[in-house]
């Protein structure tokens, strides 16, 4: 199917996807966790088939194993779907209510957003979870994944398709773009006629390349750079305890420690006590001048690593001389992502909350619970590193708008 | 000075200006409006020089008019800083407050976007009012006017500056970019690195060119192809008047009504009513076969009238055999802007109000009031016509975003 069609196929579903009813939504995806489960041989066929291509393409262990699918995998797209059945249905919520002076009523209402974009890479997860949120509130989806995924997208979409079928709801719904050429992804990027909004899932890469090349409103999702700063009245066990949460917990991830800012006022004593924590992972330490005159086998810190996500077992260091000093450093490096203060100084902490530009900003609690249910959204479209529209854990609600529906007795203007 | 010393003296001062108090920005404002009536000499010798430049330059006298200041205009600049110091200063407003089960206190507080781009037009008085919208709301703002009205902007620009020094702020609260090449235009809608969001203001084709060339995200205001659909149970007196204010009591504005859509039931009675009214302000009408029936001198309607934002005297009319079908009409050719149905049945209003996809839907009431002023919002930058962030008129709290500040006492995640 092409493009143009698809975009018209999307705005026709997103019509009728708005009226329908909370019960009607959630039926329809609990009968679709149902029909994963129950349709799993096909699905699983269809990835052995990415998989086997991956493995001739020599494809890295890592992505292979985001790709793989098998039985308790699936189960686990299902259980998804149904945990969004449980979420409330924010659509139609009536956010204000107001009069003006010539008796018109104005009520700001929720809506959909329409028809959402959504492209990622080679995670077949991504596709029943990206349909499931956007279906939920009222959205109409599109979806673009990596090519290595396309055989399982394509079984995925079917079952969900068939499930709407079964439920009397538009397939349309869903679709799929599986023409993998990537002139079909640099057109579909600029379909501003049929696509509301677009929402790449991935590394920084495919982030900055949509954020180049879309025409169509972007949400950024993110890369972090996250610091943790250790202040001079920081409780020491806590700020290590901390530290060692953000850090190793788990590398790969966007709310993890990247980089250590300590205050030189306490470097002497705090920093041999990180050292030997982290050794405990392995952790390499590269520091700035002031750090290697506690630690003086450190690797020295360039002004790259200040800059970089590394995703490993690798921490940057720098010393300040102040909160003030600190906070200017993060503004400079970070990503805006998520950053913490460790102190039981309060006007310190105030500060430091207020003045670092960061869709969360963290006084001693580990940067890792950036996330959309840690916050207790109940689900997580991605992670805003952007100012507009959504900022932080995206949940439901920032997949929706809002309109105002103006009502009076024939007012008109003077 | 050159782009990238702009962007990182915007940066700069955004940190400066999200801790200023209600009480600084208030004084800057009140001493900004003062300093433009003192020092309106200089700006009046300065539009002198636009003004001569367009008239040797052949610009047409309705541009001139807009590019022409005087004392009664430059009182209004004035009066429209005065205006914003009464609108209430949200930027620090606790927006939620929640606690989670590990005992992390959150807040999601609004802040300021940070630096905010404005894109216009050859209009001076933009230069003062997008400067006093952004100030309110702690944002910094770059502004790249028309090129025919640079003289203007650089005086009211050295005024506002003067202003803010006075006050012992930073001068980079508000930058005018001087070079008024097509390129730097250009590179500064690539300047992620610095600019949050970008703002057009001004007709289709600018707003469509940078919606096209930006990599920063936009928020694009408005075109207005709004309708009234006068139903079979309208109050028809009703909806003469509607349409008449809708359609003729400004012409160039975006939510004028352009395109009429009336049941076939009524088109009898009701269409000679309307007729005679619009006659009196010469509104051409041009209609589908319907209309054509009952005003048989009308002048037939192509596909192309209904697509159209005439911003004149000229009025498209369609019928349509139900609410349903006038729906459909009006969200294939619309552009998400306002849209009216006059009716007595509160049934088919509500059908309309929650089917038709536009930011303000009315009930009886004429588009003409959407409007950030009508609306009871104080100010107004702008209508969005787009579904991300921003939907409808927008005030001081569309130019805000907002960030989640978490506190606990050493939390980690398990």
């Amino acid at each position: 199917m092409d493009l143009t069609t698809m975009g018209q196929s999307a705005v026709a579903a997103k019509y009728s996807l708005q009226v329908l009813s909370t019960e009607e939504k959630n039926r329809a995806l609990m009968t679709a966790a149902a029909k994963l489960v129950e349709k799993q041989e096909d699905i699983l066929k269809a990835n052995e088939v990415d998989i086997k291509n991956g493995e001739k393409n020599g494809m890295h262990q890592g992505l292979l194993d985001r790709l793989r699918l098998n039985e308790v995998r699936i189960e686990a797209m299902a259980e998804g779907l149904r945990q969004i059945v449980d979420i409330p249905d924010c659509i139609g919520e009536v956010m204000e209510r107001f009069e003006r002076p010539n008796g018109m009523q104005i009520e700001k209402k929720r809506v959909p957003l329409g028809v959402i974009g959504i492209i990622y890479e080679s995670r077949p997860n991504v596709t029943a979870d990206a349909f499931g949120l956007c279906f939920k509130t009222g959205n109409a989806v599109i979806l673009k994944g990596g090519s290595d995924a396309i055989h399982s997208n394509i079984a995925i979409v079917k079952v969900l398709k068939e499930a709407l079928a079964e439920c009397g709801i538009t397939e349309n719904a869903i679709q799929l773009i599986e023409d993998t050429d990537r002139a079909v992804t640099a057109a579909f990027m600029k379909m501003n006629e049929y696509v509301d909004v677009l929402i790449p899932r991935g590394g920084a890469g495919l982030i900055q390349s949509v954020v180049e090349n879309s025409t169509i409103p972007v949400i950024e999702t993110g890369t972090g750079n996250c610091h943790v700063y250790v202040d001079e009245a920081a409780d020491m066990d806590m700020a290590v305890n901390i530290i060692f949460n953000a850090k190793t917990q788990r590398i790969g991830v966007c709310n993890a420690c990247e980089s250590l800012v300590v205050h030189r006022k306490i470097a002497e004593d705090f920093l041999p006590k990180l050292k030997e924590a982290l050794s405990a992972k392995n952790v390499e330490l590269r520091g700035d001048e002031g750090v290697r005159a506690v630690l003086s086998d450190c690797i020295p810190a360039t002004e790259d690593d200040f800059g970089k996500e590394y995703l490993d077992y690798i921490l940057s260091m720098k010393t300040v001389d102040s909160v003030e000093e600190a906070i200017a450093h993060i503004n400079k490096y970070n990503t805006k992502h998520s950053e913490c203060i460790v102190t039981e100084d309060a006007e310190a902490a105030e500060q430091f909350l207020n003045q670092v530009d960061a869709a969360c900003v963290y006084w001693n609690v580990s940067t890792r619970f950036t996330d959309g249910f840690e916050f207790g959204f109940g689900a997580e479209i991605g992670i805003s590193t952007q100012k507009l529209h959504a900022r932080g854990p995206m949940g439901l609600k920032e997949l929706t708008s809002y309109k105002y529906a103006i009502t009076g007795n024939g007012q008109v203007r003077g």
